[in-house]
């Protein structure tokens, strides 16, 4: 695995809670998943906006997972502290990838990464939405040269 | 502890998960009011009815839980079937009063017990409001002697 | 999507429960690794064994997760009830698949399917190691000419 | 209520996450539980010693808890900051009491309180133990007048 950490501009920290494991005493594979959403509501947030529910894309961004791409390579544990590097590796007409990788910053084990593509929502309609040049361009402003572009012409959605 | 299990005409039967459980190998104390919590829900589907986020109490009943008051006897581990006892022992104006016990059906060992007061909520100004005679009756019929009915002279809430 | 759900020979049920959702009212992305994984504990226990902590392959698997592949289809609300159609598609050396597919009985709707790679650990070492021919040959009764043998020559996991 | 914040001389800050509301969009009545725990596992750590599973007492505390009072105030919701004010009430032989109030520091809004008794378990026997000068002393001394010390004579375990 190429980790190419040079590329997240972001990183949360978080520490692996007693109720957070599993009965083999390391935490459950679905736990991982929110750490990283953990790390997307920072990451927005230092970004100047917000996810929010029931609010308009004129307000924040209402966003929905649409896919999950984990891999695991080493357990973490109780009182782990982990780096959860974040950053937005493409952006499309209604839709984004999140790329994390999580690390040890003690140990530089890595515990696993993960893609997660997130499709933003209109309030009313509830069909995906092209994203709004307000949240569009602080995401391409903050990412420079590392995130992807891609139009899909012709699609109202992608 | 006297358990008193012949005031309980309800039970809610879960089974301890993998991810439920604590570094100790042990369910962790907060899930055990997650457990009581689905056996509320169920308990209310049996009389009829159902708890349900936005609607009023003509259509259901909105609560909020007020206080719990868990005791833990025993651990409880993965893959332990647990059966959660569930009454409402008193009904006042606004507020009644859920009480469980959770048993493992196959060896009788007691693991906790809480009382959970429940408040009901009017939903236009969130303050509490008497629960209506729609929701009260097949409580109190259910239950039938082992309810206590207080009412609460002279107050809006209770 | 082509849902194949023929090819699955067990299922599991659930249901939302209310500390399940996320603050948009829907079942947070990382709820539906915890059924998928609940699915998997009773497909085990269907075929007569179990996945079990600190317990050596002669007694039980010991598996981790290695990867999922989840996509979201639409989201689920509190209590809907979910079938959660659960087979394994490979089963390699040391490794195998578990593919699941997640329905509301009642409406048909697909919520997400999951693709979760397990790998079967040795308790000493730690280290991956070939699935023995105990839990191998009920697996491989269970799912029929659906499930896929895939032996890698020369390799000591996989 | 008076809240006495003056006792307390710890406090540890979360932030509501997006999965630990329920479906009216407020925290789940559980999830205060694990705040609760994750700010006595920082002022454990504060304190210079660990909670960890599988440890003797020499290296550390094993503890249970062995009951939770807990009552709500106020619901709290996504992205609201919480002080969990953090304090030691008591000390018996070898049981002792952690008290919590949960505030907004931004709305001073009191979230709920919780008393949390625990008990120091041997690691061998499984049986309350006497906490030792080695964890009993550091405690006083940080908890100062405030903390109340209660033996219990000729009882083996309180």
């Amino acid at each position: 695995m190429e980790l190419n950490l040079h590329k997240y501009k972001y990183k949360f920290q978080v520490r692996v809670r007693n109720f957070e494991v599993d009965s083999l005493g390391i935490v459950h594979n679905a736990i991982y998943l929110e750490y990283c959403e953990t790390a997307r509501f920072e990451y927005i947030r230092e970004l100047g906006f917000k996810f929010l529910p029931g609010i308009s894309t004129e307000e924040g961004i209402r966003v929905m997972v649409k896919r999950n791409e984990i891999t695991y390579y080493n357990p973490a544990r109780i009182d782990d502290l982990i780096d959860v590097y974040t950053r937005i590796s493409y952006i499309k007409n209604s839709s984004y990838c999140f790329e994390h990788v999580l690390i040890n910053p003690e140990t530089n084990i890595v515990y696993c990464d993960n893609k997660s593509i997130q499709v933003n929502l209109n309030l009313q309609t509830n069909k995906p939405e092209r994203i709004s040049d307000k949240y569009r361009k602080p995401i391409i402003d903050f990412e420079g040269n590392d995130i992807e572009l891609i139009e899909d012409k012709g699609k109202s959605s992608g």
